[in-house]
């Protein structure tokens, strides 16, 4: 293999403790030449639904022996278990909470197990850090090319959340906001979006909705939400003023409400949570 | 070569969503050996200028080959130009929106190009993200190897800011500020300051502002800003008191206001733009 | 050596400017094969106490060839010196001032020298930032292979905070609070306790309070501070409610105060150096 394994890092840990470096030195004890990239580590604690939003939008870009290591951990010390997964586009290693839900939304699982192997665990496992006990090294010796089986017993339950709220009529689409992001862009359950001249194909990411294909005429659209109306679905900001509301397609194919120039989340008074429909 | 390419990165993204680490897979899709360095994702949203200032600090610090990525892009998907500029010092990639621009004013550029080759681009290119879709492949193929004369054709007009304020006289010096660091120094426009002895000489960091060089006893200067005066540019903070204000010669060479152990911008209520006097 | 040498990075320097970029920059210049890894740079301005903590809580799980860069710095530009020291766990570049103190208190450190050498420094060293003139060449050649001693002469007296409070008497410890983490835990001085069973034996941590070795039942402790009672010290946050106060033994040993999904430190109104008595 020409180029290290890369093992991506997502928590709720914040950047001003020692925690994620922790982590990060077990993993290089383990698996020296593993390259460890950052997605974030400030998740609000313990949101669990958050992690599996932004694992959902980021995962799908690294190159597909990516190992996802993810720490969201309310439960830690109690009975949850852990897991590793794997899939035809990455592994993944966390908490059994619901944290890879929306991945395996769309994702077929080859494989999940739970990490009971001692042989793959830290020397001491604590009752309160396991992202230092359990799943780093887990991670640092899948990457190092362990194959999963040999860290533990199937896994055939694996917790999964509720998907998204979808649901979508020949003419209206019931959606909800699922992230506000750093610059106030508000992203929707509603996607993915695909542009096919003026006309949008929406095609639901997440499989469990069993929402159907619709498509309908991007100016004719009519997004309604905490009682805002905004016309029309527009395909960049450069098409508004700075200040200016707008609807459009955004980086994940999601229908994304945001202000050019400012917060679509301040300005409507939007999070997570909030009904969107989308009417034409 | 025996050591990895080295990609630096600088966005306005923050590091709550996956944005960065979107580009970090990508990047490492591209080109799996590169080192990638974050200088800071924490610009203002969609301010041009500071993003500038932080590179025109830093990219003289990294080893030639090293290619700078700069993602802060309020014009994404209107009609500005993606482009690439190649410098003895190094490489950089971004929207051509004027964030190279006190680069290109102190290096000489061999060449910029416009980012249109479809090869070195994402497989499809949304309207909100270039960052991803443009900005991070040609990043990483620059990286790689690939010749920056292969992205597209030359750009004879890159966009650039107007340079710092920084007029000098015989015996008055008018800048401006720059930037407030994290611990409220106050970087002014008047640089690049030398020592010989107990004098400074001034030579104008920016070629565009053509202002002369001149030379001044340093326990004779006077700096006035925002009504409050400080007599006297010292070497370090260690020569006055916790609390008190000075002005020195920061790292970058640049003429800075302090407070020792404390913040100068707080102490003295400035931020970038205002106006820096300083005479002798 | 089939992997790279490891440099970890922990300064107060914030993550909005390029101070950190700068470093990197520098080091991947000396040392191109290096991997850097940030254990945080939001330690509070000049907070040299929390500095000690953090690196006394992090260097252990790093690979022994690991160079922990530390740049915490309130007396740059004055007298302080500039050094380097080796242990078996690792060596450490820094100010010296105190930052190093707590690894030293449980590491026997093999050498202390001061980094006067000239060729081992930035080609110009300024006043105000030795991170970048100073300790990042230091910790860039000792991570390419240089060994110790050319750094410079040896430093028989490095300045040594005061060790945590922490007395020990037969059926009562007082102790303090060392750190605040992100999620609210109170990380206390009272450390290192090990379960047997269903006592704890407490071995202090620092090997200059000189306290004596102490066991006791824990569900017979009772844990005073700031007018607060706790009764009992659990395993894990999974034995109270979400929402209640609890005392346990945190990750690295220590007593800690928190509250299930909750901040201890906020419901309790504690901080640093508040103190904590444990009886039984």
């Amino acid at each position: 293999m020409s180029a290290a394994s890369v093992i991506t890092l997502t928590t709720d840990f914040g950047l001003a403790d020692a925690y994620v470096g922790t982590m990060k030195g077990v993993m290089l004890g383990i698996a020296p030449d593993a390259r460890l990239v950052d997605i974030t580590h400030q998740i609000r604690p313990q949101d669990v639904r958050q992690t599996a939003y932004v694992l959902y939008s980021v995962y799908r870009f690294f190159p597909p022996p990516t190992v996802h290591l993810v720490v969201v951990d309310p439960g830690v010390g109690g009975t949850r278990r852990a897991i590793a997964l794997r899939t035809p586009r990455g592994s993944f290693v966390g908490p059994d909470n619901g944290v890879f839900s929306y991945v395996m939304a769309e994702q077929s699982v080859d494989m999940v197990v739970e990490l009971t192997a001692p042989r793959y665990r830290g020397p001491r496992v604590s009752q309160t850090f396991h992202g230092r006990d359990i799943f780093a090294p887990a991670a640092a010796h899948l990457a190092a090319g362990v194959p999963i089986g040999q860290f533990g017993p199937p896994v055939p339950d694996p917790v999964t959340l509720p998907p998204p709220q979808l649901r979508v009529s020949p003419s209206v689409v019931n959606g909800e906001v699922l992230h506000v992001d750093h610059f106030g862009n508000v992203i929707t359950s509603i996607g993915r979006l695909t542009w096919k001249a003026e006309k949008l194909t929406l095609k639901p990411a997440f499989r469990e909705t069993r929402a159907q294909e619709v498509y309908f005429q991007a100016d004719e659209a009519l997004i309604t939400t905490e009682g805002h109306e905004i016309y029309g679905v527009l395909r960049t900001y450069a098409e508004v003023q700075p200040g200016d509301v707008l609807a459009l397609v955004g980086s994940t194919g999601h229908l994304e409400i945001s202000v050019r120039e400012g917060s679509g989340a301040r300005e409507l008074g939007l999070q997570a949570g909030d009904p969107v429909e989308l009417r034409w």
